[in-house]
């Protein structure tokens, strides 16, 4: 079954509407009490049976096709980050210190959008359609660890989701078989010393030279400990030390991610930094203390699913290049979903077509809105044909 | 003229209540609105001339004794600062994040015992006395030089502040002729690299790391570029950098002080400092803003009037070593009035007799009360050694 | 054909006398005086037509099968290494601070077994057996590239080379086809500072404190610049400052690798190198000289040929695991070989099957020598394998 | 008695001749045997009663005028250091690798010059001349400990020394009572990591990435452990790690100074690079050996004897500055002979007038000649003043 293009198109203008909404509304992870009530009104709206406060702020909606057919879910992650918009844009966030800077209100636009084209083709819809709006992708442990546990994917066959993605150009998609995205692990570190006039050093033991020093040193991981063939990310995020110039910060606070592709490689990174802030700290006579935290499992894609969906990449976005992509560094909490059901995430392009794209996560983010027409489009074809296989 | 040590001894009980009041009440520079007014309207139920809303929160009060003698002026401070307090007592800040951990509340209330003790004898007393309630010690530009400006020294003949302090021994006081204190200068550092996904650093310049770097190199100033003979200190007290544990910092704030005793000195330091600074930022691809801020210039005691006071302390405080001490890291823009009026600052011990005694500046900071009885009655003998002395 | 056991066995006795009187007597890079001899007296003695003082100490031999087929040409390196013997075994190495710490003492050792092997076998030969015997693998720029221009391959098939490697456990051995070995690039970096007395660090500028502080500079490269998902190795083999303990170094010397698979990479790594080498030495006042030597092409195994060889260890060992290996770090300069004729380059485990195999270049380093036995064996194989393959 | 400026003057010309002499074969500490031989040899030339081989290959001579007086030692140091002499002169070092870097030529042709003179006027000398050729100033224990134990301070009442100082401008000298010079102490530290093929870090342990670290690690004794108003030094001359571009390295030597001028300064820098090289070690996985060497004590100068030299400075050369002078980071085993005697160590200048004085232990260093004319002749009012002081 092809996609209905002129209904596609027609939603165009109102994915826009809700994507910019967002925009200029962007709430932190599990607190996305105003995005959530807009997307459950509208879904109810439409005639879909919307269910509410599902791990906290999700939502989900089921819509029945007439035709018979397997139970496909698509999720849509809603929730922005702790970042100051720079933007200078009409649409950019009216919250400060709130950002969606990574995209995740193009991807509740356009399933809105999904949503709104099935309850206008109910009738040639073959099977099941569940749209699943979980909160909370940006922060460990997560919300799609939640939404399993309230038993969102029973009576589910297969799965699927997107990320409009920056750094790919506008017009292609991508994605692989297996490990996909990486383990996204976070640490917070405090060390703490003993303060003192900014004049007289030698009575403080100074956090904030250790702090630097242990920075600089957790370099050696990535540079000396991690084979170079195999693929690890330590950054520090964040670093605050100190209350006053005059003052010798008697305490420092980092904190940060680990990224890596599986079990072994986490330990090792882990273990390294357990003893790098250890020696570091005792070092500069200062004491610590240290939390690590493991973050969402590999997002390892179905094989089958995946040839499925790059079989239709091929087809909707004939431009794109062919094959598997490279893994991503980034994680995602859609992992959770993929130990429980087949199914395959796959990166959409939303570089700005015509000139610089910041990196996600950046203060001047944002996507080239009509990469949502084409992620909704492969969307609605990817769970019709995996509706339809039925063997 | 000796002190007369009963009336001193029936002010000490109002001199602990005042400094707890303060102690419990801090506030920063400039803002210092309660104090002064507390300040103000007790030095005037006491009949003194009271001059407010110098240079801003300060106060300037005015006793005339009945006999002939010279203008002396005495100083307190009565700032606090921008530290927590962390103490366990009944008396701390009630204020969060306002403590006042340099003692100023103690050098205000003894400073009130005196004036209150020279309205008690202004028949005995000879020549003039001003007290000055300076506000802004703590914070450059500080409140000195604009008390200058608003003439507060005006027919003075001499001027003596004291410095409560912790490291040294309850029971001596210290100061020595010439150069004394330091000059503290404060630096900003703003670096601004590129912000970006924390899995992905090759897209981003990361600001945290580049400002660990520069800690780092900053480190080899001291080391390596100063005499060895020769005192300075570069002390990097702040460092913010990155808002998310997975988003790499694209901006890096420092902040901090530097301590030397003459032009040369603070000159290499300062020149060391930006060649750091710019070329570790452009190692690593990033911009910056630097601002260096002169600070106090160093306290140099009048030689005659050191003698004095050393002599004074010798007599009052006669288990104190004699002969004058080392030099102050710590700056005072006591300075400023140093440098129009002959004059002296000094130190008075305020260690806790029995135990540990956290640094100036230090979460923990407190000071023995009984030593305000040291310094009172110190700055009482001085004041009418020297406004006697009419040759 | 198949390889005749019998005659490879009868030959293992002088693989391991040829190997050890090598490990005992390592020649550095272009002067291998001795082994070059060695190897071409014996080459000589066996009747085959032998090539001396090719690409300096290089040789060549060539071996006419009486049946018809292609030439194929079979390659060992023979140098040895800068390194002093750490071993307590009868053939560590008698020549203080050289060593065969990477195994090509075997790759000789086995090959002879080899042109030996075929001389027993004439009659049943078919097509050409060229061996090449190439010095100065370990440094830059090699000897392959001379072997090549000196027209070793002039009239040659298909070319295969292996390496026997302690990494990799015994009775396995692997390939890829495509990009198999790194580009190993070398550099060195002079630091020009001030030397003075070392209670006088202020006179100076401290080369030795300019070199640390750039090694900690240089781990952000692979830890921050290099995409996480590319292969790229920076590693300072060598520095050396100073002469005299309470002398400041006035200068310091620094040299060693860098390794990746693509020219965008190497490019990357190169400027960041540039850029931070630049300003390290600027920010403390040091000048340099800094030389960079872009090492051996990466190994990039012919498709088919590479298939040919890991169907027939799949035969000749077939408890190694099957399919392509993962890229390996090190380089070799076999590429220019490969970019002159079809062929394959593969690794033979040699791992200690007991114990412990210190990595390749570490003083401890030694080999499994029956691994020989596997390497001739699929040498033979894959010779004759492919001087058949006439279609 | 004055100098007798004349015969002064008459032997300047053989003090160049010698000095350069020296200069141009320098031998290296405890190895000053031609030194020795030429010193000798003129001593008993001229008539003294020479004792040879003192501590190795030290001279003593003593030379008794025909007046009643006091016995005077005046000493001189004979050693060269392990410096590539890179000046382009006439007599620059004929040894590779060994220089006269610290004046050492200079100090035992004045000194021959000294013996000279008394040996024509020995009618008018009062009391006794001991004239000490002391091996091995530049290398612990050094050579005066050992002619302290031989006996050479018997009968001596009072001992004197100068340094030519290039720093110091030509025409002027310098002292001060009490401590003047500083404790040179030495260290060795060996790091043992894991050597390893360069392209594969994660299987080695960087010896030398963890010899850099340390290097930063240890500014930060001076910039943030030591009080900024005492005088510490901690200087690594040397660093010499891995031997080859592609292996990284599994040892890093390291070695140096640290220089202070009491007991817990000494203690706190050793305590504190204790800990770092321990903790920076564990942190990177690699063990290592520590020696610590402590110095010479600090040169104390005797007060009366100061006062004495300070006085005959200011009478033999008027335009150099009065008063005590700052304290010296250098140290100097001459004292052991103030421990035992009372006496005094003085400075004479000896930059060079007319443009660029490289440091002392510089690749570049050389004195001005004519400033040994000034050393002679203070040493000679020096001791007869002392001689003559017999009350």
């Amino acid at each position: 079954m092809t996609v209905n293009e002129q209904t596609l198109h027609s939603l165009y203008e109102d994915m826009v509407k809700w994507r910019r909404h967002l925009h200029q509304h962007p709430e932190l992870s599990f607190q996305e009490f105003e995005t959530s009530r807009m997307i459950a009104d509208l879904l109810e709206e439409w005639g879909l049976e919307v269910r509410r406060g599902v791990a906290g702020t999700g939502i989900v909606a089921k819509l029945a096709g007439r035709l018979p057919g397997r139970t496909i879910a698509l999720r849509a992650d809603i929730d922005a980050l702790a970042i100051q918009d720079a933007k200078d844009s009409p649409y950019r966030s009216s919250v400060s210190g709130v950002m969606h800077a990574c995209g995740h209100d193009g991807h509740t636009a356009q399933m809105l959008a999904v949503a709104r084209y099935y309850s206008l083709h109910v009738e040639e819809t073959a099977g099941t359609r569940l749209f699943i709006f979980q909160p909370a992708e940006e922060v460990l442990p997560g919300g799609a660890i939640r939404m399993v546990e309230e038993g969102v994917l029973e009576g589910v066959d297969a799965i699927y989701g997107i990320h409009l993605w920056s750094p790919l150009p506008y017009g292609t998609a991508v994605t692989r078989p297996g490990p996909f995205m990486a383990t996204p692990d976070e640490f917070e570190i405090e060390i703490i010393g003993k303060g003192g006039h900014g004049g007289l050093p030698h009575e403080s033991r100074d956090a904030l030279v250790t702090g630097a020093s242990l920075v600089m040193a957790l370099q050696t991981i990535v540079a000396r400990n991690v084979n170079p063939l195999e693929a690890a990310v330590l950054s520090v995020g964040r670093m605050a030390a100190g209350s006053a110039n005059n003052v010798i910060a008697g305490s420092c606070k980092l904190s940060g991610t680990v990224r890596s592709f599986n079990k072994e490689m986490r330990s090792l990174v882990r273990q390294r930094m357990e003893e790098i802030v250890r020696h570091t700290c005792e070092m500069h006579g200062c004491e610590y203390k240290m939390s690590y935290f493991e973050g969402y499992p590999p997002v390892v894609n179905d094989e089958a699913e995946a040839r499925r969906v790059l079989r239709i990449i091929a087809d909707v976005l004939p431009e794109t290049a062919s094959g598997p992509c490279e893994q991503i560094m980034a994680g995602e909490d859609f992992s959770y979903y993929l130990q429980e059901k087949p199914g395959c995430f796959f990166f959409v392009g939303a570089g700005k077509p015509d000139g610089y794209s910041p990196p996600h996560h950046h203060p001047l983010f944002d996507i080239e809105e009509k990469a949502m027409l084409h992620s909704a489009r492969l969307l609605i074809a990817v769970a019709n044909d995996s509706a339809a296989d039925m063997e």
